[in-house]
C-alpha cells in the first residue's frame, strides 16, 4: 500500500481496544525462521541506457576474495548477494597494519536495485520520508571484531564505503553474512513445473516476494513502510494460501485489525505493531470493506468456524459504515474529501470502483450471513438488491457499455474491473464489459500491481485465461526482464522511470501487493 | 599523548606476552563510577571574535522546556550539559502526532568546545582520522523508546538535529541524560582552599580533567586517542596522588606496560586494551624511561614493595636499552631516524633533552637499586657519573650559560628545563639557568601542556616558586579565560588557533598530560 501525498491526519480520535482479541493476536505470533545469507560477487554498478533506471550491475570479481583484500580511507566496493534479502548484517572487521589508533568510520548502503548503489541518496527530494533510505554510518571503536547492525535491511546490494581509518592501518572484511528472517516456511511450498518458463520464473519471484514480506504480520514492503495494510493482506493471504500456508499468520492479522477499531467500529486500513499496537489514523472505505472479504477468504480457505464467530460482528460493523455512505439513490455520496484507496491515480475518481467494492463485499458477507445463520442476512439481501438496481440505473451507461464514476461520469479502468468482479452484469455482459475495456482503453488507466492484480482476476473470472496471462506476462513479465528479483511496488512498463515519490530511490521493490501471480497462476491454473 | 605526523609503522616485531603480569593488571581492572548528568540550558552558538576559536556558547531556554517542545524535519538545537562530561547518551523520544510512519532519522553531534556545534566536520580535512569527530546518524525504527547510544562519548554540548521524520508525525525529547564512568572517586578528594581564586579554579579543572580521563586505565584524552600513553601515565599518576588515590589504577598501568614489552624488552610508548592487549609499534626513548621513574613515584608513594621487587627488572630493561645508544664519548647518539617525544615541536632537536631524561631516570634507578640491594647499584652509578661528565663536557657551553643538543648546537627550552630537573648543575648554576632561560627566551619554545608542566617544576626546584605560579597561571589560567571545563592538549597562548591537526575540530580539549597543576599547587604548597 502506498499513501496519497494529500495524508490522512485525524487530530482527535478514539480508539478501542478489545484485549480478548490483542491477546489472540498475540497468541498466534509466528517464530521467525531464520537462515543465512552471504555475498555472491563484487559488482560494478555502471551507466547503461538500457537498464531499468538506467544503471546496470555487473559481476566484476568473485567474493572469495573479500579476505584477502582490504581497505583503506576513501575505498570502496559493492556486494552482491544474488538475490533480495532480508535480515540482519554481520561481518567480522580486521586491522591491517599497525593496532588501529582510531576508529573505523564506516558507511554502508543497502539497495535493492543497482539504482541505489548509483545515485547519491543526499539527492533524494521527495515528499516521503528520506529516512527510509537504508543507510548506516557506523564507527567502530574496538577491532578486531565482529559487528551486528540492530536494525533489519531489504536489499540484495551492499555498498561499504571506507570513510576513514588513520595513516597507520586499514581494514578487512571476513564472514560477511545476512541473517534472513520470514515466517513463510520455503519447505511448505509445492514446487511450480508449467510448461512456460517465464510464468514458472513469475510464479518463483512471486512466492520470494510474498516470504520477504511475511514477518510477524504480513508487510507492506519490508525496505519501505513495513506495515500490515488491509488491501495487501487480503492478497498476501490469497498466496499464501497457495504457498506458504501460515493461515495462523492471516488469522492473526484479523484479530489485530478487529483489536483497534475507532469508536464507531471501523476498522484502520493499516496497523503499527512496535512497540505496541496502534491503528493508524488513515480510514479507507474499500479497505474497511475488505476486512470481510479477508475474513471470507480465510474461512472458505481454513474453515475456521470460532474465528468466523469471533469476528463476524467486525466484518458486519465495516459494511454498516459503508452503508451510511449512501445517498437516498443507494449511491456512495461522492466528495472531495473521503478516502477510498482503489488505485494509485490522482485523478481516478473514487465513487465507481467504491460502489462496485461495496456489492463485491455484501455479497461475500451474505455467503458468511448464511453459514452463520445471521440475522442480517435478509437485511443484507435486500440492500444488496437496492445497491444493484441504483448501481444500473445511476452507473451503468447503456450507450457507452461503461459503469461511470463521479459527477463528471468517468470512465475509467478500475470501475469496469470491480464492477465486473462484483458481478453486477451477467456473465456474458461482463466479458463484453471487459472485452470493449481492452478495445477502446479509456485514459484513466491502471498504475499499481495491486489494481493489475484485480485487472487479470476479472479477466479470468469472464473466462479470459489467454488474455489473463497476457497481460500478467506484459506486466509482471516485463518487471522480470528489468531485473525484478521480487516484485516492485510500483512499475509502469510504459514509463520506467516514474515514481510517484520522485525518486525511485524510495521506491520499494520487494511489495507485497505485487505478488500475487502466484495466486493467479495456481488457484486458476493459468 | 600526541603523535607526530612522521608516524612510526613498525611491519615486523615481537611482541613478549607476559601472562602474570597482564593477569595481575586485569585483576586490577576498576569498576568504573557511573553517575548521571542532565542538560543544564538550550544553547546557540555565535559568532564572536573575542571567544576561543570565534565561537561562543548563549544560553537561551533552561531545559525544564525540553519535553514541551516538538521538532520536525530541518529542525534542530544544542543542549549544554553545564560541564565536561563522559559517558553514555540516553534519552527517550516521544513521536507527537499520528503514529510514526516512517524511521526518524536524528543526526546527533558531540562537541567539547562551541567550536564543534558552529563548524560542520564535512570541512575537517587534517591528517588525523575524522572518525575522532563525534557524530552519529540514527535511525530509529520503533517509537516512542528509549533510545541508548553504545558508545562513549566526551563531551559538554549535544547538537540535535531531526533530519526527517515524516509528513504525519514530530518528536518530542524526554528524560535526556548521559551515564557518566569514571574510575576517580570525586568523594576521595580533600578540598583545597586556595587564598588565590585562580588557583583554586585551576585546581578545580586539573581535577575534573583527570576524572575524566580515568576509565578502566588512564586514558590520554576521552574524546581522542583514549589510550594509555607512558608519557601522560606518568603524570597522572602523580595528580592522583594528591587527589583521587586510585593507586591500584597506576599499580594495573605498570603492569599492563610491563606485560607486553617487545623482544628486546622495551616497553612500548602505548597500550590498546580493547578487545585485547595490544601495544602499539611506537616506541619512544623518554617513554620508555618514564617506566622507571613513574615505578619510582608510585613506589615512593605507595611503598608497594612486591610490585617494585616484581617490576624492577622490566625498569633496569628500559635503561639498558636507552644506554645502547651512547656513542664512545657518552652522549646520545642523534640522528633523523630516532623516536623521542620530548615535546611536539618540529624544530626540537631531541639529543640534549633526551640525554637530560636518561641522567634524570639513572638517578631515580639508583634509589630503586639501593632500596632492592641491587647488584646493578654500582654499574648504575659508575655510568651516571660517566654520562653527567660527558653532558657536561659535549652539551654544557659555558660560554652561553646553555645546554645545546644536536649536531646544530641547537638552544632550546626543552633542553635547559630537563638538565636542570636532572640536576646536572648545581642548585646555585640550576637557578641562574632557569634565570637566564627566561631571560633570553630561546627560540626553540614549549608547546603542550606535557612541556609546561616540566617547566613549572624546574622552577619549583630553583626554589622559584614566584614565577613557577606565573607561568602557571599565564598558561593554565589564560585556558581558563578561554573557557575550559577541563585542561586542553594543546594551547598557544599566543597563538589560539594552532592546531598542528589542522583543524580545532580534532582537538582534544579534555587532556590528561594537561592536569598536573593540582600536583604542582598541592604538592609543591604553592
Amino acid at each position: 500500500m502506498i499513501e496519497n501525498v494529500k495524508i490522512q491526519k485525524i487530530e482527535n480520535r478514539t480508539v478501542k481496544r478489545i484485549e480478548p482479541f490483542i491477546m489472540q493476536a498475540e497468541s498466534l505470533k509466528p517464530k521467525l525462521i531464520k537462515d543465512v545469507a552471504t555475498p555472491q560477487h563484487f559488482v560494478e554498478v555502471v551507466a547503461d541506457s538500457d537498464a531499468m533506471h538506467g544503471w546496470k550491475a555487473i559481476s566484476n570479481r568473485s567474493v572469495v576474495e573479500t579476505t584477502s583484500l582490504n581497505y583503506g580511507k576513501g575505498d570502496q566496493f559493492i556486494l552482491d548477494f544474488g538475490t533480495h534479502q532480508v535480515g540482519y548484517l554481520q561481518m567480522d572487521i580486521r586491522p591491517i597494519g599497525s593496532p588501529p589508533d582510531a576508529p573505523l568510520h564506516l558507511k554502508l548502503t543497502f539497495g535493492e536495485m543497482p539504482v541505489e548503489m548509483a545515485e547519491p541518496f543526499k539527492s533524494y527530494d521527495g515528499w516521503i520520508s528520506s529516512s527510509w533510505l537504508q543507510e548506516e554510518n557506523i564507527y567502530v571503536d574496538v577491532l578486531p571484531g565482529r559487528i551486528e547492525l540492530p536494525r533489519r535491511y531489504s536489499f540484495r546490494y551492499i555498498k561499504f564505503e571506507v570513510v576513514d581509518t588513520s595513516l597507520k592501518y586499514r581494514v578487512a572484511f571476513d564472514n560477511i553474512e545476512c541473517h534472513t528472517v520470514t515466517s513463510g516456511n520455503k519447505a511448505l511450498v509445492k514446487p511450480l513445473s508449467h510448461s512456460d518458463p517465464i510464468l514458472n520464473q513469475i510464479d518463483k519471484v512471486s512466492i520470494k516476494t510474498l516470504q520477504d514480506c511475511m514477518q510477524d504480520v504480513f508487510e507492506d514492503g519490508p525496505k519501505r513502510d513495513r506495515r500490515l495494510w488491509l488491501g495487501d493482506l487480503r492478497l498476501q493471504a490469497l498466496v499464501n494460501y497457495e504457498t506458504f500456508e501460515n493461515n495462523d499468520l492471516v488469522k492473526r492479522c484479523l484479530y489485530l485489525f478487529a483489536g483497534v477499531p475507532n469508536n464507531k467500529g471501523e476498522v484502520a486500513a493499516n496497523l503499527f505493531i512496535r512497540p505496541s499496537l496502534v491503528p493508524d489514523d488513515t480510514y479507507l472505505f474499500d479497505y474497511s470493506l475488505l476486512f470481510v472479504t479477508t475474513l471470507y477468504d480465510y474461512y472458505f480457505k481454513v474453515k475456521d468456524h470460532e474465528t468466523l464467530v469471533e469476528l463476524w460482528p467486525t466484518a458486519y460493523q465495516q459494511i454498516e459504515i459503508a452503508l451510511d455512505r449512501l445517498d437516498d439513490r443507494n449511491i456512495l455520496k461522492d466528495s472531495d474529501d473521503w478516502w477510498s484507496f482503489i488505485d494509485w491515480h490522482e485523478k481516478l475518481n473514487k465513487q465507481g470502483p467504491s460502489q462496485a467494492v461495496l456489492i463485491y463485499t455484501i455479497k461475500r458477507a451474505i455467503k458468511l450471513a448464511e453459514i452463520l445463520n445471521s440475522d442480517k442476512l435478509s437485511f443484507l439481501e435486500k440492500r444488496l438488491q437496492d445497491i444493484v438496481e441504483a448501481t444500473f440505473q445511476h452507473l451503468w451507461k447503456k450507450d457507452k457499455g461503461f459503469f461511470v464514476s463521479g459527477s463528471e461520469n468517468q470512465i475509467s479502468w478500475a470501475t469496469q474491473i470491480w464492477m465486473v468482479l462484483a458481478e453486477v452484469l451477467d456473465q456474458k455482459e461482463n466479458n463484453q464489459l471487459m472485452h470493449r475495456l481492452l478495445l477502446e482503453q479509456p485514459v484513466i488507466g491502471l498504475t499499481t500491481p495491486y489494481m493489475y492484480h484485480y485487472l487479470v482476476e476479472a479477466l479470468i473470472l469472464v473466462d479470459e485465461k489467454e488474455k489473463a496471462v497476457n497481460q500478467l506476462k506484459a506486466y509482471w513479465g516485463e518487471m522480470l526482464k528489468d531485473g525484478a528479483d521480487t516484485f516492485w511496488e510500483l512499475y509502469d512498463p510504459n514509463n520506467k522511470d516514474y515514481s510517484p515519490y520522485g525518486s525511485q530511490l524510495i521506491n520499494s521493490y520487494c511489495h507485497a501487493w505485487s505478488c500475487t501471480p502466484t495466486y493467479l497462476i495456481r488457484h486458476y491454473n493459468l
